[in-house]
């Protein structure tokens, strides 16, 4: 089917099947970014979420990525929310946010703990977070409980902070990729995200003009995983990204263009010396 | 250095430095089971918790699972949160519990916040939670910040649910193993546990040993990831351990030991074939 079709005949189903018929597409809230419009000469650094969410980050870590973040004038240093409380210290008098991850990465914690923690890292100072989808849901199409699940976060967050909805594109269909930018346009959502970067799959130019084509100008669209080098910055930019989560933010408002020897770069060597065929190709961004 | 030295070395600095000098060790919980010295032949099944904690999971996996528990009588059935309540359900009447994922799988939430997950996921009908520890906190020797961790969900656990404490032996040292199974201990967990299935490693028979020589007989210890059939059962029970997490329970329960072909044999051929050399040998569990 076209994709054009897809957008179509899944937004009208899912907008029946949420009970969001009578629910007006909500207003802008006071606290989106209208960053769809933003000149692409103006720099990359407002684009970057400085990302650092491996579970065994430790303190001095923090420190460098927080440096580098005040050094450089990225938007966002994107942390697990036990580190927001020393983050948001650390960057203090800097105007770069600290967003924190909610439901991460597997997005399948309760919408009661979801809203809990995206209130709780704002207290700590989190401006921003960054939410998973209930993607079992999405998949059995509980279009009602995916909605719900965001609304509560959006609900918890707003006007305080930015939320980021992850719809986890390495997981889904393009019919769900489709079904979520509706249900998270719906909720009030300031942004989509692609990938968590935990559960394979990475941020690609295709997926970036969907999801820009469903949500329309109103609402950002976050590349994330695999945005390891200018080149592949500016295909999102180009694609309709306004936000790119990675921790190579450095590399990309330098201009470098190459890949580190010691990191992926989906080659697939490895996956045709596989004798089941089972070996899963990501970039690793995080 | 030899293993029992330090394992000697770190409980003595462990226990300074998480100023529990004048904390006796807890008495053990009328919750904690006393399977540890439970005979080898009195069968398989009381040692599986049924595990199904992909974040794309959909209710017709679950309710397999669940259906597969009640037929082999399987200790528990392991989910995130989001789907206890149709597990509780599925699995009410059949003496199997439903064990919750708590801060799953990067632990890098805060306490408040995992221990309001606890509390909601026994008010769902969770008898059983395993919580990850603060594995950056660990690494920066702040070990006041892990007990504390801990025990906050051991307080909001207690005493109806057992608390299983998921230590990610694959990010680990053996002195950090050690330091995380003695902070376990001391915040009354029930099970330490070796891996998370998200961060790299397996349970191994070096760790399950180490973990018990720490732990005395007091508590259990749970081997998660790669315990993929009877034989691998059979060298964690040899080990030390008491509980299994797995989606492999019933080919362990039937005795089977062959491994599917599309599953990952840790060959290593994808690594020999990596130009990066940045390959990650996992067994798949999950």
């Amino acid at each position: 089917m076209d994709i054009n079709e897809i957008v179509k005949q899944v937004t009208a189903t899912v907008i029946e099947k949420a009970g969001m018929q009578n629910i007006p597409a909500p207003n802008p809230s006071p606290a989106a970014p209208r960053t769809a419009s933003a000149g692409y000469d103006a720099g990359y650094a407002k684009y970057i979420d400085h990302t650092v969410l491996k579970p065994d980050t430790v303190k001095s870590t923090l420190k460098r990525f927080c440096d580098e973040a005040r050094q450089y004038h990225f938007a966002a240093v994107c942390v697990n929310p036990a580190n927001v409380p020393y983050v948001v210290r650390e960057l203090k008098g800097s105007g770069v946010k600290c967003a924190a991850v909610i439901g991460f990465p597997l997005g399948a914690n309760t919408s009661f703990i979801k809203a809990a923690e995206a209130t709780d890292a704002i207290k700590n100072g989190a401006e921003e977070v960054d939410m998973v989808i209930n993607i079992g849901a999405l998949k059995d199409r509980e279009y009602d409980v995916v909605y719900n699940d965001i609304l509560a976060v959006v609900s918890a967050a707003h006007p305080q902070a930015l939320v980021k909805v992850i719809i986890e594109t390495g997981l889904l269909t393009d019919e769900e990729k489709v079904a979520a930018c509706v249900l998270a346009k719906r909720a009030g959502a300031d942004f989509v995200k692609t990938c968590s970067g935990f559960s394979g799959g990475t941020a690609t130019v295709e997926d970036i003009k969907l999801m820009r084509q469903v949500v329309g100008a109103g609402v950002g669209v976050k590349a994330s995983t695999g945005v390891n080098d200018r080149k592949i910055c500016d295909d999102m930019i180009k694609a309709g990204a306004t936000r790119m989560g990675t921790s190579k933010g450095i590399r990309i408002v330098k201009g470098e263009f190459d890949i580190p020897a010691e990191e992926c770069v989906n080659c697939g060597a490895c996956k045709a010396k596989c004798p089941t065929g089972n070996v899963t190709l990501t970039r690793q961004s995080y």
